[in-house]
């Protein structure tokens, strides 16, 4: 079967075998006979499916078991909202690190709902590197220090968490199940599925039970993190097709070997992309210094911009789809996460130096 | 093909044509070779499909055209906050309507931003009517009046909306798309679509840009319905799957013939148990005045209940699906959406009446 490289940022490729999979079991669920579309949340197999969810996702994430695993709707985006509406119970302040677009939206949110304060930002050398942090510089009346693991956009990611002595919330929307992320040196770890573990339509949300208090008087009972641990994330019907993608896709990273494995094949993805962008002899431009760059999102610009557009056509001619850049940043971007296929990277690779090479 | 018939109350059971369709294209949506569920909510072949299925549903519902279309992620349940949270702007009060269960939720969860005031219950009666509706009880003050046009545990709905001075909002989760509800007589409208027109994960809210101001000042963006208009619901990525068999679902509702053809059919559906229940000599129990019967929501006793969970089990083996009553009222129930066939509306009705006979 030939399909096309999906390069595209999220909602993204999914692994063949998933998607036959649920081709497959379309019409009947579990041997329901029914749709998993069609059953109620509250049916035992649906119910024995988020079970057996839950349980993947703490075996793959070596999860603390104490924490909650909350599969919420709305998206990372509305996370950016729900957490400090959550967390800033005795106090409304909280520190943010600035890598990119998406941690500087994520603060934008939460100051609607107290102080923010960024104690550490790489806006100044243009989001090439994780900037240093300062444990001094947070504040410790703070109710927690947020940073986001990966910049999609800018293409940035952290190699280890920040060392925090307040509440750490990690943004894992693009990289959580891509690579190993210590969920116990966190309090507050969240990803939409959309990216490495599922589709759009459900949000992981995992979290240190000790950080929970009263929320803000105006948050919605449906955005009450310890309502929706109470009734293990089912206070209303959820989106139950993405609920059950996402538990295909906690299958196949088992299958696959689990997250040392993903992450080894991710390094590799990652490290053929880069060897063409510095080995095109400025022909193609990534800026983020080394040490910082994303495995799961490699923009890059064309140093003729004006190239750039026929670059994505070409692209689509020879079946790469998704490879335009975030439209805050214009440019280019291949996303390589869990169900990009190293082939498909090779591909886009060879793909890439014969565009350098026929038009630089 | 034999499938069990599916009396879910949500999710529900979809049409065997949209299913069919769903698994035919789901590798390869709009031709490009990737699924729906891979591509981007912002690229052109999604976007186009929002934009149709937008036009699809002012088409089928006779939406006024300067009306909103909202597709916005979180269920009604989520809209019984965001509804107050959005319309709470002059004043915090607003007037409900006291049906049953689900409008009692929607006004407990009001109450949390303001002053909630029931007008109107048939609480008293023990929810067997719409209650009588006196103009003069309406708060000229409040913001809206709410009503629950089904009560899907209680099995009870409005004929007609009541007539309002001040905006007028209707929870329609469960019968919207199922007969016809002049939109123009209400200032907005809203319903998840897992009942008659979908899966989870996707509520549609119609609404009427007159009534929207500044929200209150706690409200997430991804809630505030401005911005969610202005960004056409795409402000973050959606349950672009959800959003798609919603689509794929308007176009089989405009193929049958559109509201009106399913309206007719609904109501023969529901005759058809409802006649079962009459003539049963009070062995099944019924006890909604007729006037005030829901087409969409068929809940019953037996008059020994013990028989139910037999009735239960047995109506199981016979291929009947999703027949117990909601946990807050027990006994049973058969929910009959747009996609569940007179055919199989049909079979129940023998398979009780034959149940009748023997345990009777």
């Amino acid at each position: 079967m030939s399909r096309p490289f999906n390069f595209s940022a999220g909602p993204s490729a999914l692994p063949i075998d998933v998607l036959l999979q649920v081709r497959d079991e379309l019409l009947d669920f579990a041997g329901t006979g029914v749709s998993v579309m069609e059953i109620s949340h509250r049916s035992q197999p649906f119910m024995d499916f988020a079970h057996a969810t839950d349980a993947a996702v703490r075996r793959v994430l070596a999860v603390p078991s104490d924490y909650h695993v909350l599969l919420l709707q709305g998206g990372s985006y509305l996370q950016f909202s729900q957490i400090p509406m959550n967390l800033f119970h005795k106090t409304n302040t909280a520190d943010y690190i600035h890598t990119g677009l998406w941690s500087e939206q994520a603060a934008n949110a939460a100051r609607q709902y107290g102080i923010v304060r960024t104690i550490a930002s790489s806006h100044e050398t243009g989001f090439d590197r994780v900037p240093e942090i300062n444990e001094s510089h947070i504040n410790l009346d703070a109710a927690y220090l947020h940073y986001t693991e990966n910049e999609t956009a800018q293409g940035l990611q952290f190699s280890k968490p920040p060392i925090s002595s307040i509440p750490l919330v990690c943004d894992a929307c693009s990289s959580l199940m891509s690579k190993p992320i210590d969920i116990a040196a966190h309090d507050l770890v969240y990803a939409s599925a959309q990216k490495n573990m599922g589709i759009a339509g459900v949000t992981l949300v995992l979290l240190n039970p000790a950080i929970l208090d009263k929320p803000l008087a105006a948050t919605p009972q449906a955005l009450d993190f310890s309502i929706q641990a109470k009734k293990q994330s089912l206070l209303n019907t959820p989106s139950t097709f993405s609920w059950y993608v996402m538990g295909l896709m906690m299958e196949w990273i088992e299958r696959t070997g689990g997250i040392e494995v993903l992450h080894e094949i991710n390094k590799k993805k990652s490290r053929h992309l880069y060897n063409v962008i510095d080995g095109s002899n400025g022909f193609y431009i990534n800026h983020v210094l080394p040490d910082y760059r994303s495995i799961n999102n490699v923009p890059f610009h064309i140093s003729e911009r004006n190239l750039e557009d026929l670059f994505v056509r070409e692209a689509q001619e020879n079946g790469f789809h998704g490879l335009k850049g975030h439209q805050s940043t214009g440019g280019l971007r291949a996303s390589i996460y869990n169900a990009v296929t190293l082939d498909a990277v090779q591909e886009l690779a060879l793909f890439m130096r014969e565009f350098a090479r026929t038009h630089g």
